[in-house]
C-alpha cells in the first residue's frame, strides 16, 4: 500500500476537496470548480496553478455529488438470473457494451430464479437511482416497480415478460424454436420424446413446453405425462427424470432438453447409456460440435437480445414514448447429429 | 406502463419526497425522517399515518443521498477482463454473493484487456465512491490508484498482481501449475511439446510460459523456439499457431494450451487432425470429461479466488491494516485422456 502521505494539506482518512485545490492554489472555490467542470472565465496562468495543485494532492472529482444535482446517475442496472451461467455471458457484456457507448456504468446482480430476491435487487438499484433498468424477471408480478416507472426509471424485461404491468419486453421465440425442435425428431422418425425444462413457473419454461405439446399434437401423437418432467435444473433431479423416462414402462427414444443446464446433464447421463437416445436442447453450449455425436441445439442469440434490449433502453432515456413493445427475436436450430439419431430398435 | 398518476401530490416527472409525505401526513418533516430511519420518538399513530403517505405516495428513501451523508455507499466495484468469459463466470457471481453478505452492492465490467481501459472504468467506479474494488489487472503500472487508495477505497487484485504498488493481491499458482502440466507430457514420453498463450504482457502467461520452460528444463529437454507462440486467443490466431506447430520441421507430438481460450480452439484444431496428439489445457471447461478424448487440465478454482478476494476487501473495509500480501492458490490437474496419448510414431 502506498505510503502515508506526509503533507499536510492531504488528511489520511478523507479525500482532498476543491477547498484543499482552493488552498494550495491560492485561489477561490469558485476558480478551482470552473476548471474542474471545464468552465470558461480562468486565466491560462490560474488554471495551470489549479491544475498543478489538483495533480499535487491528488484531487478527484467526486461524481456522486455531481449526478445529483444534475439528475442522472449514468448508471444502469442489470438483474441476471445467474452471473455465473455461461448463456447470460454473452448478454451481459452485450448490454455493458451499449452502456458504455452512453457513458454509462453497469450495475448488475443475480436474483437466483428467486422472485424475492429479484425485488430486493430491483429496488436497492432504484434506491441507488439508476436511469435505467434490464430485468430477467424470477416473479410474476411487477407491480411493485410502477412507482419506478413512474418516477422515470425507463426498465426493458428480457428473456420474459414483465407479470401484470405493461412494459418493453425483448425475448427469443421459445415457443415457436421448442416446437421446431420437437418436429425435428418427430421428422426422424420418433414418436416417443420426453421433455425436461426448467420449473414450472419460469415463463420460458412453460413456453418451451407448450412448444412440445404443439409439436406432438400436429404430428397427431399422444405426449404421455410419463415423458414430461419440469423442475430444477440441478444435476441430480435431470439425471433422475432423463433415467426415468429411459427407463420406464414407455421408454423414450429421444429428449428434448429445455436449457442449456439441462442439456449439459442430458449429455451425461445419454453418454453412459448404451442404447442410442437422440437429443435436441434448448440453448447452444460451447464445444457442442466437438461431442459425438455433435449436439444438435435451438440456438438463441443471447448477444442480440441484450444488445436489442440495451439499445430500447436508452431510446427511451432519450424519450421515446411510443406504447411498450414485446420484441420476439427467432431461434435457430442447427444440426450436428445428436437430434437425428433415429429411433433406436432392439 | 402504468397509467399517468392522477393524484395531485405525484408530479409525473419528479419522484415524491420526504417534503410530499410529511404534507400528506400532515406532520413535520423531521417525523418522517424519523419513521424512515427508524428512529424513536414517533407515536404509534402518528408512524401509521406516515407509513399510509409513503405507500399512497410510492415514495422510496433515496439512498444515494443518505449513503454520502455517511461516508459509505454499500457498492464494491469488480473489474474483470470480460464479462462473457466462461472462467470469469463463476468468479463474479462468488464475489456477488460475499458483497450480498455484506449489504453491498456489485458494479462490474470489463476492460477487454486493454490497460487504458482498465483505467478508465476504475476511475469511473472511483469517482462513484465505490467502497472497495476488485481488478483483475489489464495493465502494468497501478500507481493511479494510489491516491483513491490512500483516501481509503480498499483495493485487491486478483488473478494477477497489481503493477508498480503494493497492494493485496489472490492468484492461482500459475507458474507450478503449468510445469506441472508440461511435466504430465513429459512423464508420458513427450520430448517435443508446443506452448500456446495469451498476450506477453500478461502476467498469468508469462508464469504459464516460465512453468513450460522450468519442466523442460528440469528434464533435461531443448524447448524450441518454433514449439512456442505467445499472442491473441483469437481463433484464428491459436489456429494458426498450432498449425504450425503441427506441420513444421520439428513437429510437436503434444501442445500445453495457456488458457481456456486457447485451449477450446486447440481441441477443434486437433480434432481435424489425423495424427493424435497430446493436449494438456491450463483451466477447466464445461463438458471437457464428454470430449473424446476427455480433456486433462490444469484447473484453477475460479469460485474460490473470487471468495477469498472478496472477503479479503471486506476484511480491509472493516478495518484490518496488515501488510499487503500475496495469497496464491494452488491449482489441480486433472487427467481425463488427451493428456496421457503418447508420443505418436508413424
Amino acid at each position: 500500500m502506498a505510503e502515508t502521505d506526509s503533507r499536510p494539506e492531504l488528511r489520511y482518512s478523507n479525500r482532498p476537496t476543491m477547498k484543499d485545490v482552493a488552498a494550495r492554489a491560492g485561489v477561490g472555490l469558485k476558480t478551482v470548480s470552473r476548471v474542474v467542470n471545464g468552465e470558461p472565465g480562468v486565466t491560462p496562468d490560474t488554471e495551470q496553478r489549479v491544475q498543478e495543485a489538483i495533480e499535487a494532492l491528488g484531487f478527484r472529482r467526486n461524481d456522486s455529488a455531481r449526478v445529483l444535482r444534475k439528475g442522472r446517475t449514468a448508471s444502469i442496472g442489470l438483474v441476471l438470473e445467474d452471473l455465473a451461467d455461461p448463456f447470460y455471458g454473452p448478454l451481459n457484456r452485450a448490454v455493458e457494451e451499449v452502456a458504455r457507448a452512453h457513458g454509462a456504468l453497469l450495475i448488475n446482480g443475480s436474483s437466483a430464479e428467486d422472485p424475492a430476491r429479484e425485488q430486493e435487487l430491483v429496488l436497492a438499484l432504484c434506491a441507488r437511482r439508476v436511469d435505467g433498468l434490464i430485468v430477467i424477471p424470477a416473479g410474476d408480478d411487477h407491480r411493485y416497480l410502477e412507482p419506478e416507472i413512474a418516477a422515470g426509471v425507463a426498465t426493458v424485461f428480457v428473456d420474459r415478460p414483465a407479470g401484470k404491468i405493461d412494459a418493453d419486453v425483448v425475448l427469443s421465440d421459445s415457443f415457436g424454436g421448442a416446437r421446431e425442435g420437437v418436429a425435428h425428431l418427430i421428422g426422424h422418425g420418433h414418436r416417443r420424446i420426453g421433455f425436461i425444462g426448467d420449473q414450472p413457473r419460469i415463463h420460458t419454461a412453460n413456453e418451451r413446453l407448450r412448444g412440445y405439446y404443439a409439436a406432438m399434437e400436429e404430428a397427431g401423437l399422444p405426449a404421455d405425462d410419463a415423458w414430461v418432467s419440469l423442475g430444477s435444473t440441478a444435476p441430480e433431479r435431470v439425471t433422475e427424470a432423463v433415467t426415468a423416462m429411459l427407463d420406464g414402462p414407455e421408454p423414450v427414444t429421444a429428449v428434448f432438453a429445455g436449457n442449456n443446464r439441462v442439456t449439459v446433464t442430458a449429455v451425461r447421463v445419454l453418454a453412459g447409456r448404451e442404447r442410442p437416445v437422440a437429443l435436441v436442447g434448448f440453448d447452444d453450449i460451447e464445444l457442442a460440435d466437438l461431442l459425438r455425436p455433435g449436439l444438435t441445439v435451438v440456438a438463441q442469440d443471447a448477444t442480440l437480445l441484450g444488445r436489442t434490449a440495451a439499445d430500447r433502453l436508452f431510446r427511451r432515456l432519450d424519450g421515446a414514448n411510443d406504447a411498450p413493445a414485446r420484441v420476439e427475436l427467432p431461434t435457430r436450430l442447427i444440426a450436428r447429429g445428436s437430434g437425428e439419431i433415429p429411433p433406436w430398435t432392439p
